[in-house]
Protein backbone atom coordinates (compact mmCIF):
# COMPACT_ATOMS: atom_id res chain seq x y z
CA UNK A 1 0.00 0.00 0.00
CA UNK A 2 1.80 3.33 -1.08
CA UNK A 3 0.90 6.55 -1.08
CA UNK A 4 2.62 9.99 -2.15
CA UNK A 5 1.47 13.70 -1.97
CA UNK A 6 3.62 16.89 -2.69
CA UNK A 7 2.80 19.87 -0.65
CA UNK A 8 4.37 23.12 -0.72
CA UNK A 9 4.53 24.80 2.75
CA UNK A 10 4.26 28.70 2.93
CA UNK A 11 7.20 30.86 3.23
CA UNK A 12 8.92 30.65 6.84
CA UNK A 13 11.25 33.29 7.76
CA UNK A 14 15.28 31.99 8.53
CA UNK A 15 15.03 29.92 11.42
CA UNK A 16 13.59 26.15 12.40
CA UNK A 17 10.21 26.07 12.59
CA UNK A 18 7.40 23.04 13.46
CA UNK A 19 5.42 21.04 11.15
CA UNK A 20 4.58 18.48 13.03
CA UNK A 21 0.92 19.76 12.43
CA UNK A 22 0.97 21.05 8.87
CA UNK A 23 2.55 17.41 7.68
CA UNK A 24 -0.51 14.87 9.36
CA UNK A 25 -3.28 17.13 7.69
CA UNK A 26 -1.96 15.79 4.85
CA UNK A 27 -1.69 12.55 5.12
CA UNK A 28 -5.17 11.29 6.97
CA UNK A 29 -4.67 8.09 5.23
CA UNK A 30 -2.22 7.27 8.01
CA UNK A 31 -4.81 5.89 9.71
CA UNK A 32 -5.54 2.66 7.85
CA UNK A 33 -1.59 1.72 8.00
CA UNK A 34 -1.26 -0.88 11.26
CA UNK A 35 3.14 -0.77 10.31
CA UNK A 36 4.31 1.08 7.89
CA UNK A 37 6.96 4.14 7.24
CA UNK A 38 6.57 7.99 6.53
CA UNK A 39 9.72 9.31 4.06
CA UNK A 40 9.46 13.08 3.53
CA UNK A 41 11.73 14.62 1.43
CA UNK A 42 12.24 18.28 0.58
CA UNK A 43 13.31 19.21 -2.79
CA UNK A 44 15.77 22.04 -2.38
CA UNK A 45 19.07 22.31 -1.42
CA UNK A 46 19.20 25.50 1.11
CA UNK A 47 16.30 24.31 3.62
CA UNK A 48 15.98 21.03 5.44
CA UNK A 49 14.22 18.67 7.63
CA UNK A 50 15.24 17.33 11.36
CA UNK A 51 13.21 16.14 14.24
CA UNK A 52 14.19 17.54 17.67
CA UNK A 53 12.31 18.77 20.89
CA UNK A 54 9.16 20.34 20.17
CA UNK A 55 8.15 21.60 23.47
CA UNK A 56 10.21 24.57 24.02
CA UNK A 57 10.60 27.18 21.36
CA UNK A 58 13.89 28.28 22.70
CA UNK A 59 15.79 25.04 21.41
CA UNK A 60 14.57 26.23 18.09
CA UNK A 61 16.25 29.46 18.64
CA UNK A 62 19.15 28.09 20.12
CA UNK A 63 19.31 25.86 16.67
CA UNK A 64 19.62 28.72 15.19
CA UNK A 65 22.58 30.08 16.98
CA UNK A 66 24.77 27.10 16.55
CA UNK A 67 24.31 26.86 12.70
CA UNK A 68 24.90 30.06 12.48
CA UNK A 69 28.32 30.21 14.62
CA UNK A 70 29.03 26.59 13.15
CA UNK A 71 28.69 27.88 9.30
CA UNK A 72 29.45 31.27 8.97
CA UNK A 73 28.84 33.41 6.34
CA UNK A 74 31.39 35.10 4.84
CA UNK A 75 33.51 32.68 5.42
CA UNK A 76 37.22 33.65 3.73
CA UNK A 77 37.40 30.13 1.02
CA UNK A 78 34.05 30.46 -0.29
CA UNK A 79 33.72 30.51 -4.11
CA UNK A 80 30.19 29.99 -4.25
CA UNK A 81 29.21 33.51 -3.45
CA UNK A 82 27.10 35.58 -6.34
CA UNK A 83 23.81 34.44 -4.93
CA UNK A 84 23.94 36.48 -1.84
CA UNK A 85 26.23 35.76 1.37
CA UNK A 86 23.26 33.24 3.40
CA UNK A 87 23.63 30.82 0.33
CA UNK A 88 26.66 28.42 0.39
CA UNK A 89 26.11 28.55 4.40
CA UNK A 90 22.46 27.48 3.84
CA UNK A 91 24.30 24.44 1.52
CA UNK A 92 26.30 23.52 3.90
CA UNK A 93 23.62 23.34 6.76
CA UNK A 94 21.06 21.44 4.74
CA UNK A 95 23.15 18.53 4.32
CA UNK A 96 25.11 18.56 7.78
CA UNK A 97 21.01 18.52 8.73
CA UNK A 98 18.68 16.30 5.94
CA UNK A 99 17.12 16.25 3.20
CA UNK A 100 14.82 13.65 4.43
CA UNK A 101 13.25 11.65 7.56
CA UNK A 102 11.84 8.52 7.39
CA UNK A 103 9.14 8.09 10.53
CA UNK A 104 7.54 4.50 11.64
CA UNK A 105 3.90 4.37 11.91
CA UNK A 106 2.45 2.57 13.79
CA UNK A 107 -1.65 1.90 14.60
CA UNK A 108 -2.66 4.81 11.99
CA UNK A 109 -0.09 6.96 13.99
CA UNK A 110 3.64 8.48 13.47
CA UNK A 111 5.25 6.68 16.34
CA UNK A 112 7.74 9.33 17.85
CA UNK A 113 8.94 10.07 21.09
CA UNK A 114 7.28 11.97 23.33
CA UNK A 115 8.88 15.23 22.93
CA UNK A 116 9.92 14.55 19.36
CA UNK A 117 8.86 17.09 16.32
CA UNK A 118 9.36 17.59 12.85
CA UNK A 119 11.63 20.78 11.98
CA UNK A 120 11.45 22.26 8.66
CA UNK A 121 15.08 24.62 8.62
CA UNK A 122 15.01 27.74 6.43
CA UNK A 123 18.41 28.57 6.05
CA UNK A 124 18.03 31.56 3.76
CA UNK A 125 16.99 34.38 4.49
CA UNK A 126 14.09 34.84 1.81
CA UNK A 127 13.56 31.39 0.42
CA UNK A 128 10.35 31.55 -0.22
CA UNK A 129 7.56 28.10 -0.32
CA UNK A 130 9.34 25.08 0.19
CA UNK A 131 8.11 22.16 -1.30
CA UNK A 132 8.05 18.60 0.34
CA UNK A 133 7.08 14.90 -1.20
CA UNK A 134 5.42 12.82 0.71
CA UNK A 135 5.72 9.13 0.14
CA UNK A 136 3.64 6.95 2.80
CA UNK A 137 4.13 2.72 2.64
CA UNK A 138 2.86 0.18 5.12
CA UNK A 139 0.24 -2.58 5.47
CA UNK A 140 -3.21 -2.94 6.74
CA UNK B 1 6.28 -8.75 5.16
CA UNK B 2 6.44 -5.97 7.64
CA UNK B 3 7.89 -6.65 11.02
CA UNK B 4 7.93 -3.83 14.27
CA UNK B 5 9.08 -3.77 17.58
CA UNK B 6 10.30 -1.41 20.22
CA UNK B 7 13.21 -2.28 21.93
CA UNK B 8 15.13 -0.79 25.29
CA UNK B 9 18.66 -0.45 25.61
CA UNK B 10 20.06 -0.29 29.30
CA UNK B 11 21.63 2.87 30.30
CA UNK B 12 24.88 3.95 28.54
CA UNK B 13 27.64 6.53 29.39
CA UNK B 14 28.01 9.41 27.85
CA UNK B 15 29.39 8.51 24.93
CA UNK B 16 29.45 6.42 21.51
CA UNK B 17 28.36 3.11 21.66
CA UNK B 18 28.54 -0.09 19.61
CA UNK B 19 24.64 -1.86 19.69
CA UNK B 20 25.11 -4.05 16.24
CA UNK B 21 24.72 -6.80 18.23
CA UNK B 22 22.13 -5.80 20.75
CA UNK B 23 20.26 -5.05 17.41
CA UNK B 24 20.20 -8.29 15.86
CA UNK B 25 19.55 -10.11 18.64
CA UNK B 26 15.45 -8.47 18.38
CA UNK B 27 15.11 -9.35 14.96
CA UNK B 28 15.35 -13.51 13.99
CA UNK B 29 12.20 -12.99 11.60
CA UNK B 30 15.52 -11.26 9.33
CA UNK B 31 16.65 -14.81 8.25
CA UNK B 32 13.37 -15.06 6.27
CA UNK B 33 13.97 -11.61 4.53
CA UNK B 34 15.97 -12.60 1.08
CA UNK B 35 15.88 -8.22 0.26
CA UNK B 36 14.88 -5.66 2.61
CA UNK B 37 15.15 -2.67 4.63
CA UNK B 38 15.85 -2.47 8.21
CA UNK B 39 14.66 0.97 9.96
CA UNK B 40 15.60 2.08 13.00
CA UNK B 41 14.29 4.96 15.28
CA UNK B 42 15.70 6.61 18.57
CA UNK B 43 12.53 8.09 20.37
CA UNK B 44 14.88 10.69 21.67
CA UNK B 45 16.05 14.39 21.04
CA UNK B 46 19.19 14.18 23.40
CA UNK B 47 21.13 10.35 21.75
CA UNK B 48 21.48 9.37 18.01
CA UNK B 49 22.32 6.36 15.89
CA UNK B 50 25.10 6.86 13.50
CA UNK B 51 26.77 4.14 11.77
CA UNK B 52 31.04 3.84 11.74
CA UNK B 53 34.03 2.24 11.96
CA UNK B 54 33.32 -0.98 14.40
CA UNK B 55 36.81 -2.27 15.20
CA UNK B 56 39.11 0.17 16.92
CA UNK B 57 37.46 1.65 20.42
CA UNK B 58 39.55 4.47 19.61
CA UNK B 59 37.42 5.93 16.59
CA UNK B 60 34.34 5.98 19.29
CA UNK B 61 36.37 8.18 21.84
CA UNK B 62 37.54 10.74 19.49
CA UNK B 63 34.10 10.60 18.11
CA UNK B 64 32.72 11.81 21.91
CA UNK B 65 36.05 14.80 21.76
CA UNK B 66 35.18 16.14 18.55
CA UNK B 67 31.85 16.41 19.44
CA UNK B 68 32.15 17.97 22.50
CA UNK B 69 34.19 20.40 20.91
CA UNK B 70 32.81 21.25 17.95
CA UNK B 71 29.32 21.84 20.00
CA UNK B 72 30.44 22.98 23.34
CA UNK B 73 28.54 23.21 26.25
CA UNK B 74 27.94 27.05 27.97
CA UNK B 75 27.69 28.50 24.66
CA UNK B 76 27.27 32.09 25.71
CA UNK B 77 24.19 32.17 22.87
CA UNK B 78 22.52 29.34 24.48
CA UNK B 79 18.88 30.45 26.08
CA UNK B 80 17.28 26.51 26.62
CA UNK B 81 19.56 25.63 29.81
CA UNK B 82 16.96 25.00 32.71
CA UNK B 83 17.92 21.14 31.77
CA UNK B 84 21.83 21.21 32.60
CA UNK B 85 24.18 22.11 30.38
CA UNK B 86 24.75 18.61 28.48
CA UNK B 87 21.34 19.16 27.59
CA UNK B 88 21.68 21.65 24.34
CA UNK B 89 24.34 20.55 23.13
CA UNK B 90 22.42 16.76 23.12
CA UNK B 91 19.97 18.22 21.01
CA UNK B 92 22.19 19.46 18.30
CA UNK B 93 24.30 16.43 18.07
CA UNK B 94 21.27 14.51 18.29
CA UNK B 95 20.44 16.49 14.56
CA UNK B 96 24.01 16.55 13.47
CA UNK B 97 23.71 12.74 13.51
CA UNK B 98 20.59 11.00 13.16
CA UNK B 99 17.62 10.12 14.65
CA UNK B 100 17.19 7.13 12.21
CA UNK B 101 19.22 4.40 10.15
CA UNK B 102 18.21 2.39 7.37
CA UNK B 103 20.46 -0.28 6.69
CA UNK B 104 19.93 -3.10 3.30
CA UNK B 105 18.60 -6.33 3.89
CA UNK B 106 20.39 -9.29 1.59
CA UNK B 107 19.68 -12.97 2.05
CA UNK B 108 19.12 -12.83 5.45
CA UNK B 109 21.53 -10.75 6.87
CA UNK B 110 22.20 -7.18 7.51
CA UNK B 111 24.06 -6.20 4.33
CA UNK B 112 26.57 -3.42 6.07
CA UNK B 113 30.23 -2.80 4.96
CA UNK B 114 33.62 -5.29 6.89
CA UNK B 115 33.88 -2.41 9.27
CA UNK B 116 30.65 -0.88 9.57
CA UNK B 117 28.52 -1.32 13.09
CA UNK B 118 25.74 0.66 14.62
CA UNK B 119 26.28 3.33 16.99
CA UNK B 120 23.98 4.70 20.16
CA UNK B 121 25.18 7.86 20.47
CA UNK B 122 24.31 9.03 24.31
CA UNK B 123 24.96 12.69 24.79
CA UNK B 124 23.52 13.09 28.00
CA UNK B 125 25.23 12.83 31.47
CA UNK B 126 22.49 10.66 32.70
CA UNK B 127 20.17 9.48 29.29
CA UNK B 128 19.14 6.60 31.01
CA UNK B 129 17.58 3.87 29.01
CA UNK B 130 16.76 4.81 25.34
CA UNK B 131 13.70 3.46 23.29
CA UNK B 132 14.56 2.14 19.73
CA UNK B 133 11.69 1.44 17.09
CA UNK B 134 13.07 -1.31 15.01
CA UNK B 135 10.59 -1.68 11.24
CA UNK B 136 11.89 -4.50 8.84
CA UNK B 137 10.44 -4.96 5.39
CA UNK B 138 11.22 -6.78 2.44
CA UNK B 139 10.17 -10.16 0.50
CA UNK B 140 10.80 -13.74 0.88
CA UNK C 1 8.26 -5.00 -5.91
CA UNK C 2 11.90 -5.07 -4.96
CA UNK C 3 15.23 -4.79 -6.54
CA UNK C 4 18.75 -4.84 -5.11
CA UNK C 5 22.17 -4.44 -7.14
CA UNK C 6 25.58 -3.58 -5.29
CA UNK C 7 27.62 -1.44 -8.11
CA UNK C 8 31.53 -0.18 -6.79
CA UNK C 9 32.44 3.26 -7.66
CA UNK C 10 35.67 4.02 -9.57
CA UNK C 11 38.17 5.43 -7.26
CA UNK C 12 37.82 9.29 -6.84
CA UNK C 13 40.15 12.22 -5.66
CA UNK C 14 39.30 13.40 -2.14
CA UNK C 15 36.24 16.23 -2.25
CA UNK C 16 32.78 16.15 -3.39
CA UNK C 17 31.37 14.47 -6.36
CA UNK C 18 28.25 14.24 -8.53
CA UNK C 19 27.37 10.89 -8.99
CA UNK C 20 23.51 11.25 -10.72
CA UNK C 21 24.16 9.72 -13.40
CA UNK C 22 26.38 6.59 -12.47
CA UNK C 23 23.47 5.72 -10.25
CA UNK C 24 20.60 6.22 -13.09
CA UNK C 25 22.74 3.90 -15.47
CA UNK C 26 22.65 1.14 -13.28
CA UNK C 27 18.51 1.45 -12.19
CA UNK C 28 16.83 1.26 -15.29
CA UNK C 29 14.15 -0.89 -13.59
CA UNK C 30 13.12 2.46 -12.16
CA UNK C 31 10.73 3.19 -15.63
CA UNK C 32 8.78 0.68 -14.11
CA UNK C 33 8.05 2.29 -11.00
CA UNK C 34 5.10 4.44 -10.42
CA UNK C 35 5.38 5.04 -6.45
CA UNK C 36 8.49 3.85 -4.79
CA UNK C 37 11.75 4.80 -3.18
CA UNK C 38 15.21 4.30 -4.26
CA UNK C 39 17.95 3.65 -1.08
CA UNK C 40 21.65 3.94 -1.82
CA UNK C 41 23.81 2.87 1.14
CA UNK C 42 27.13 3.29 1.17
CA UNK C 43 29.44 0.05 2.28
CA UNK C 44 32.55 2.32 4.06
CA UNK C 45 33.18 4.74 6.66
CA UNK C 46 35.42 7.33 5.77
CA UNK C 47 33.28 8.52 2.46
CA UNK C 48 29.78 9.31 2.79
CA UNK C 49 26.70 10.07 0.50
CA UNK C 50 24.25 13.72 0.61
CA UNK C 51 22.07 15.77 -1.49
CA UNK C 52 23.56 19.23 -2.74
CA UNK C 53 23.53 21.56 -5.23
CA UNK C 54 24.28 19.82 -8.90
CA UNK C 55 24.89 23.01 -10.95
CA UNK C 56 27.70 25.28 -9.60
CA UNK C 57 30.85 22.83 -9.10
CA UNK C 58 32.02 25.34 -6.88
CA UNK C 59 29.47 24.81 -4.36
CA UNK C 60 31.06 21.22 -4.05
CA UNK C 61 34.76 22.89 -3.91
CA UNK C 62 33.49 25.05 -0.95
CA UNK C 63 32.17 21.90 1.27
CA UNK C 64 35.33 20.14 0.75
CA UNK C 65 36.87 23.49 2.06
CA UNK C 66 34.11 23.75 4.77
CA UNK C 67 34.86 20.26 6.41
CA UNK C 68 38.34 20.02 6.62
CA UNK C 69 37.69 23.47 8.66
CA UNK C 70 35.45 22.05 10.88
CA UNK C 71 37.02 18.67 11.10
CA UNK C 72 40.59 19.32 10.72
CA UNK C 73 43.44 16.88 10.77
CA UNK C 74 45.67 16.47 13.69
CA UNK C 75 43.27 17.94 16.17
CA UNK C 76 45.52 17.05 19.00
CA UNK C 77 42.79 14.96 21.07
CA UNK C 78 43.16 12.44 18.33
CA UNK C 79 43.90 8.63 19.43
CA UNK C 80 43.03 6.78 16.23
CA UNK C 81 45.71 8.42 14.02
CA UNK C 82 47.71 4.80 12.83
CA UNK C 83 46.17 4.81 9.42
CA UNK C 84 47.17 8.57 8.51
CA UNK C 85 46.11 12.07 9.62
CA UNK C 86 43.20 11.66 7.19
CA UNK C 87 41.23 8.84 9.03
CA UNK C 88 39.95 10.11 12.11
CA UNK C 89 38.37 13.30 10.15
CA UNK C 90 37.24 10.68 7.71
CA UNK C 91 34.89 8.87 10.11
CA UNK C 92 33.83 11.89 11.44
CA UNK C 93 32.60 13.35 8.46
CA UNK C 94 31.30 10.29 6.88
CA UNK C 95 28.76 10.52 10.66
CA UNK C 96 28.10 14.56 10.20
CA UNK C 97 27.22 13.77 6.40
CA UNK C 98 25.28 10.18 5.69
CA UNK C 99 25.66 6.62 5.40
CA UNK C 100 23.05 5.90 3.31
CA UNK C 101 19.96 7.99 1.06
CA UNK C 102 16.35 6.99 0.43
CA UNK C 103 15.42 9.33 -2.29
CA UNK C 104 11.28 9.41 -3.78
CA UNK C 105 10.28 7.93 -7.05
CA UNK C 106 7.24 8.90 -9.01
CA UNK C 107 6.17 7.78 -12.59
CA UNK C 108 9.98 6.12 -13.08
CA UNK C 109 12.14 8.68 -12.27
CA UNK C 110 13.76 10.06 -9.46
CA UNK C 111 11.51 12.68 -7.62
CA UNK C 112 14.22 14.92 -7.02
CA UNK C 113 13.86 19.23 -6.67
CA UNK C 114 15.48 21.24 -9.87
CA UNK C 115 18.85 21.37 -8.40
CA UNK C 116 19.45 17.90 -6.24
CA UNK C 117 22.14 15.88 -7.64
CA UNK C 118 23.84 13.18 -5.31
CA UNK C 119 27.23 13.81 -4.27
CA UNK C 120 29.94 10.88 -3.54
CA UNK C 121 32.09 12.89 -0.85
CA UNK C 122 35.23 10.87 -0.67
CA UNK C 123 37.06 12.29 2.69
CA UNK C 124 40.16 9.87 2.28
CA UNK C 125 43.26 10.84 -0.15
CA UNK C 126 43.35 7.60 -1.64
CA UNK C 127 40.03 5.98 -0.95
CA UNK C 128 40.23 3.92 -3.86
CA UNK C 129 36.61 2.02 -5.59
CA UNK C 130 33.73 2.71 -3.31
CA UNK C 131 30.85 0.08 -3.13
CA UNK C 132 27.40 1.38 -2.91
CA UNK C 133 24.40 -0.97 -2.35
CA UNK C 134 21.15 0.25 -4.31
CA UNK C 135 17.86 -1.34 -3.16
CA UNK C 136 14.50 0.18 -4.64
CA UNK C 137 10.82 -0.85 -3.72
CA UNK C 138 7.76 -0.07 -5.13
CA UNK C 139 4.17 -0.24 -6.74
CA UNK C 140 3.55 -0.53 -10.41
Amino acid sequence: MWFQKQISLNAKSRGFHLITNEILQTISGIKNIKIGLLHIFIKHTSASLTINEDADPTVRQDFESHFNQAVPENAPFYKHTFEGTDDMPAHLKASILDSSLCIPITDGKLNMGTWQGIYLCEHRNHGGSRKLLLTMQGEN
